[in-house]
Order: C-alpha cells, then sequence, then structure tokens
C-alpha cells in the first residue's frame, strides 16, 4: 500500500499527459476529420494536462482494443470520443472494458431512463439502445443532458510493465460536439480539477514574416532552450514563423513572467523582424500603423490579382486607411487606372522594376493617397514567349511603394506554384509596408 | 526465402491497411489540426488502400519512436507527414529510423542541392539544415519540387512477432501541404500503384452552389440510395455542395459504368443547379464559359475588397478573359474607376441596388469590357450611423451583372460574420456570372 501510494502521489505530482481517442470509421474517410479534440485539447490544457497523443480509429473492434489498450499504457488520462450510441458500430464501450481487463453490468437506473426517454417520444425502444446502459465495472455514469448516451468516468489502477500501480483516469464522451462539450464542461472538468493538481497556464506568441524558419531558430534557440519551464513551439507556414511560449506554475502571475521574460528576451534578438507580440495579423498590424501615421494607402495588383487588397479589407474598419485599388491586369488597365506609360510597358515588359514602380506611383497619384503599392510579376504556371517579357521565369515578381517623394522597388524570385506565387507575393508587399511605417 | 516470399505475396494479395502520423506539436495544442491525412486518404483511398488509423505525435523524440513503433507492426503503409525540416524539433527521420532498427546516411548529392538552394537566394545555409540530408538506409529519396527537404520511401521487410517477414512500405513526407501534396502524386501514387494489387476504384463528384445541403439531400436520397455498391458521401461548406461517388470493381471500365450511371440520374434531378460535373472550381467553369463565349470580364468591389477578383485569378490563363477592375473602396474610387454619379451614392447611399447597377455599368464601360460586375455591401462588423447608409443592416449585399445591354442586380442578406459575408457574396456573384453565360 505504502509503494501505491507513492506512485499515485507521483503520477498526480508529476505532469499528467492525455490522450485523445476519436473513434469512428469516418473520420478516416478524406471527408470528415475529428474536431472534438480540439475542444477537449483546449479543457485539459486550462487544467494543465498536456495532449501527448491523439488516435483516430474506425469501428473495429480489433482496432479500437488495440489502441485503448496502447493508449491506457501510455496516458495518464484517456479521453474518448464517439462509439457511445446504440447501433452495433458503436463499441467503444467493450473495447474499453477488454483493454482494461474489467467487465461491465447493465445499469438498471440507465435502462428505465432510457426506456422512459422513448416513451416519452412514443417510439418503441429498439433492443439496441439497451446497451447503452452497459458501465464498466467501477466507473461512474455522466449524465447526457443533450442526448441519449450517457458518458463514463473510469477512476483506477493498472499494473505497469514490472506490475508497479499506475493510477489512470478513463473517461468515455458521446461523439456529437453538443453533447460531448457539454459533458465535458459540467460532468468531467470538475472531477479533473478535484484529482489535478492546481495549476495555472499563461501563454504568448510571438510572430514574424518571410524570414526561414532555420535562421529563426538558430537564433532563438539559445535563448529558449535555457528556459526548461517554458514549451517552446514554432510554427511555419504560408510566409509566417509564430513562436509560440507556454509556461504552467502554481499561480498565474509566476507563469506569466516566465513566459513574459522569454518572449522579452527573444524580441530583443529578433528585433524589428517581429511584427507583432500580441497575436495581431500582419494586415492588423499594418492597418494600426497606418491609422497611427495618419496616412491612406492605395494599390495596384497585377499578379496578385486583388489578394492583397483582399487581405487589408479583411480587417475591419480599414476603410479608414485604405481607398481601394486597381486590379491591372491588362496592360490596357494599366495604362488607365495606374498610368503607366505605354513606352515603359514596351520598353521593359509588364514584369520589370520599371512597371512596379510606375503603378506604385500612378495607383497614389490616381488615388490621391499618401502611398502606393504596385505589384506585377508572373505567377505561372504560362510563360510569356513572345513580346518584352519572353523568357523571364514564373515567380520573378516586382513590387513597388510610393509615398509621392521616393519609391522603392523589391525584386523577388519566389518559388512554387502559382498559389504561393501569390500569397507570397503579398507577404512581401505586406512586410514592405510594415518596415516602411515602422 | 519461400516462407518470406509467400508473406510477401499474401500482404500484397490482402487489402493492405495504412497508417498516417502526423508530426507537429502545434497540433495537439487547441489552434491546429492535422489536414494532411485528408488529401493522403484520398489519394490512398483511389489506390484501393485503407487508412485503419491516424496518430498525431509531437515533436518528442521518445513519443515519436513509440508511435512509429506501433505502426509499423500494425500497417502495410506508414505515411509520416512532418518533422523533415532543419530544426532541433524535427525528428521524424531519427524516430523512424530507431523505429525500424535501422542506420541512416548524409546524402551529398542531397547537402550540395541544399546549398545551391540557400545560394541562389544568397543566404549562407545554417548548420542546422545539413540534417535534411539524412536518409535512412535502404531508403529512396523524393524530390521536393515545393520546398528544401526531400521526402523518402523506403520498402523493407520487418520481423513479425514470431519473427515471419512482414512486407511494410514506410513514407517520409513534409509537413507544408503545398509540398506533400505534389510529392504524394508526383512521386508516393506511382511507386505504390506499382507494388499493389489491382483493384479499380472510380470517383466522381458534382458540385453546386449556394443550394442547402438538407434540400439537395432530399431531392437526390431518393436516388443515390437505391445504388448500394456507390458509396455517396455529401460534402458541405463555404457556399458549395459537393456530392462525392465512389465505386470499387474488378474493372476500371465497370466501376465508372456505375458511378457514370448515378451521376447521371442526379444529373437529370438537378439540372443547371450543379455547376461541374468533372471536378472543376465555380471559377474554372465561368473562366471556361467565357472562353467559350468570347467575352471578357471586368469587376468593381466595394465590401468584397478584391476577393472576387482573386478567386477569379487564381485561375491560370484568365487573363484572356478577365481584363481586372477596381477595389472602389472609398467613394471617390466608386466615382473615379467606375463612373459611380456622385449624386446616386448621395441619395441612395453606397450600399444600395443604385450603385451596383451603377459599378457594374460604369466598371463595364470604362474597361470596354463586354461584362461588368459590381458589388457593394455592408460586411460588418461596424454599421453607418450617418449618411444615406445609416441604420442598413450588417449582410445586405447587392450585386449587379451587365452587359451593356441589360443590368440585372440582386439584393442578398447574407448571414454570419465579416468573413463569411465576404466569401457568400464572392460566391453569389460567380453563380450569377456562370447562369448569366449558361
Amino acid at each position: 500500500m505504502a509503494a501505491q501510494f507513492r506512485a499515485l502521489r507521483d503520477s498526480i505530482e508529476h505532469n499528467m499527459i492525455a490522450e485523445i481517442i476519436a473513434v469512428g470509421s469516418e473520420m478516416l474517410t478524406p471527408h470528415r476529420q475529428d474536431t472534438n479534440s480540439l475542444y477537449l485539447t483546449a479543457g485539459l490544457n486550462r487544467l494543465g494536462v498536456s495532449v501527448a497523443f491523439k488516435t483516430i480509429v474506425g469501428d473495429n473492434f480489433e482496432h479500437l482494443v488495440s489502441a485503448a489498450g496502447i493508449a491506457i499504457r501510455r496516458a495518464d488520462i484517456v479521453v474518448f470520443s464517439g462509439g457511445l450510441g446504440p447501433t452495433e458500430d458503436d463499441l467503444t464501450r467493450e473495447a474499453a472494458a477488454r483493454a482494461l481487463g474489467i467487465g461491465a453490468h447493465r445499469d438498471d437506473a440507465v435502462l428505465e431512463g432510457l426506456r422512459q426517454r422513448f416513451a416519452a417520444r412514443k417510439i418503441p425502444m429498439p433492443a439496441n439502445n439497451q446497451k447503452q446502459a452497459d458501465v464498466l465495472d467501477g466507473a461512474i455514469l455522466l449524465e447526457n443532458k443533450n442526448g441519449s448516451a450517457p458518458g463514463q468516468w473510469l477512476d483506477t489502477v493498472v499494473a505497469g510493465p514490472q506490475g508497479q500501480p499506475h493510477r489512470k483516469i478513463v473517461i468515455l464522451l458521446p461523439g456529437p460536439p453538443g453533447e460531448l462539450k457539454l459533458m465535458f464542461d459540467s460532468e468531467c472538468r470538475p472531477r479533473l480539477s478535484a484529482v489535478l493538481p492546481a495549476r495555472h497556464i499563461a501563454t504568448r506568441m510571438l510572430r514574424m514574416a518571410l524570414i526561414p524558419e532555420s535562421s529563426v531558430d538558430a537564433r532563438t534557440a539559445p535563448i529558449y532552450q535555457k528556459f526548461t519551464d517554458v514549451e517552446t513551439t514554432i510554427l511555419a507556414g504560408k510566409g509566417e514563423i509564430q513562436l509560440h511560449f507556454s509556461a504552467a506554475k502554481p499561480t498565474l502571475a509566476e507563469a506569466r513572467a516566465r513566459v513574459d521574460e522569454l518572449a522579452e528576451l527573444i524580441e530583443a534578438e529578433m528585433g524589428e523582424d517581429i511584427f507583432s507580440n500580441d497575436g495581431s495579423t500582419l494586415e492588423e498590424v499594418v492597418q494600426l500603423m497606418l491609422g497611427l501615421r495618419d496616412m491612406t494607402l492605395s494599390v495596384a495588383e497585377s499578379c496578385t490579382g486583388g489578394l492583397l487588397s483582399e487581405r487589408l479589407t479583411a480587417v475591419p474598419n480599414i476603410s479608414r486607411n485604405f481607398v481601394g485599388g486597381a486590379i491591372v491586369y491588362s496592360d490596357a488597365l494599366k495604362m488607365k487606372f495606374a498610368r503607366v506609360p505605354a513606352e515603359v510597358l514596351d520598353q521593359y515588359g509588364a514584369i520589370s522594376a520599371e512597371v512596379a514602380r510606375a503603378l506604385a506611383e500612378g495607383i497614389r497619384a490616381e488615388t490621391g493617397s499618401s502611398l502606393g503599392i504596385g505589384i506585377t510579376g508572373l505567377a505561372g504556371p504560362a510563360v510569356p514567349t513572345t513580346g518584352p517579357d519572353a523568357g523571364k521565369p514564373v515567380g520573378l515578381v516586382y513590387i513597388g511603394l510610393s509615398d509621392g517623394e521616393d519609391t522603392q522597388v523589391k525584386q523577388l524570385q519566389l518559388p512554387g506554384d502559382r498559389g504561393r506565387i501569390r500569397l507570397w507575393a503579398s507577404m512581401h508587399a505586406l512586410e514592405m509596408l510594415r518596415r516602411y511605417l515602422q
């Protein structure tokens, strides 16, 4: 008993890890995805529990027993979602019992509740539904206010590989999100709080654009690696790098102090490369800076075809600082809406530094805005075979930014397909604008 | 050898099952989700391979080795996505090698390729990136056309619990979707086809826009339910309904005949509501129809802020039929670029049928295109409190379509937030255009 008690205390005092098992063959098709785990993860994280594994398994008894057994061995808390319905495909109860090596019994009170539920709707209860009253030996039933299948909560001890006792909490929740969320909040969170040590989690995020992930990591790893009590995650995608920090401490003040301390050191290292330390998007930062400087912006987009404008106008209230602009897909519109001289198009081609400059200067003059941006480039896949742009490579993009006095032009050679080239071109334009405004 | 040969043949002749392991701590947070597995599942299904398990695991060596080992034991094909980057967190190569009990070596050619990639961008290669050249012993490298990390393909034999040989295919793919999708299609599908038994799966998809899912289901279920050998899935999202049909038969001709038979009956029922029966997007259908009728298009966008132009210009070669247009976010630009009379703005407000009509007619006249579209509306969340638009509700959108002789104007009251209103407004514009061209 003394050994068992110590083991229980240890497993509570150490960070507990959770595994979420989403049960249902539909989530193994190309068309449907588990989303319950996002909600469960947020709830578990708030209680100081990390999710270490997620498993998605179909309505197959053998696979489900195997997945349940693995989860019970490697995690402290195992949460199942789905497979508690009345059909032959609903196997979570049976599989959890098999994996735990325990039995189950039919609960008369639950059975009576199910009968009344059907009676109230004047439908005879199908025999299948009886199995929804099967309860794992030792489990507590969790009320389902939004459906027929009750959940189950089992706080138990299983033997480890050397026979040492491990405390495990096994939770069975129904799959429909409305049932699962309510049951997790009302039935599971209070029980988990009572079992878990009090911990408070603080998080921070720093965002950067257009920097290689490896160089961010090379510069920041020497700093964040010293913060062994702060979990650091680097996310990269769509031209952006995010650094996420998370710390769990006995008090919220302590947790906040640690993530703030780390964030400040990283900010000092990365400097102006960081565009946001409060979660704002690059578009939101640009909007804020335009507002602070009381400036307006217009754009003339060729290869991005409206993407830059669309991103800017996704931000509410940007109309104070963004007047609009033109999609100058044809040469005729480059001349008409952005005053690009015909001889510049003829001499240098539409995909040129000269045209990017003319677009930025022209759209600014035409709209009367403080700043103008012009983007021209070749997003592919087709390449011009005649005229002044013949032979220019896919991915060649020029961006001009004019404030009426000076115009800067940036030349890019972007890799990837049409969608990636257009996305990165819009990122570069936003980042040029941010650095100009800073 | 005879036993081994039989085991190999058996595992090929039986249905092979796959496991997908998505690697990355970000997918164990409430903020990010694995989506690559949906694409991979579709591709594997088309080859006759079912996905039996999906595992999501963080950037933790011990967890990753454990998950890899489990997958290699229980699945025939194991596909990893993610964890091939250059950072210390990128551990998939090392973990797969450990789980398989094999070594890895640094490939000079890959290393040289990485160096050249950095040299081309004039950035010194961080030392970290060298590990992207580490290759599992016996593996084939898979070219990454969209990024720096090559993938890996290992066709190997591992010993089962009783020492019997099992053929296993282990595939390492990069996490960024653009890299993963291209690599799976160009590098993995041909190799898998060569390994797998011939089963023929035919699929069809019918696409509709802006119709409630329930009414599509009510009209089509009586038809598709009779085709018990065809799997039918209805997907709804972003203003679109997709009906997916899939049949597996001994010959491709038989499989195709069944999905075609069902698709034709559904097409007869849904008629012109179906915009595509060959996978084309609504934008692509519009492009095709503009091309067939030899017409050009211009747009003047206010509340959608460039989204319609961006969607149209995502289609390659649309420049033949799309000349561009204007983002008329301010009233001044509505007048300047789309000839909207000041008195119309004053009298009816910018969010009005009259302005949508004037935008469509004006941008058409200004650009000389065959057709003009004008969009104006209130995407929110702020509402005008003064002027002629005061009191108009969020979600009120007007779309005009002009061909120079007639102009039709559609009034919409769209639910949801700013993003949803803008997206649905762009869908309605595209669908108006398609029905006009049809």
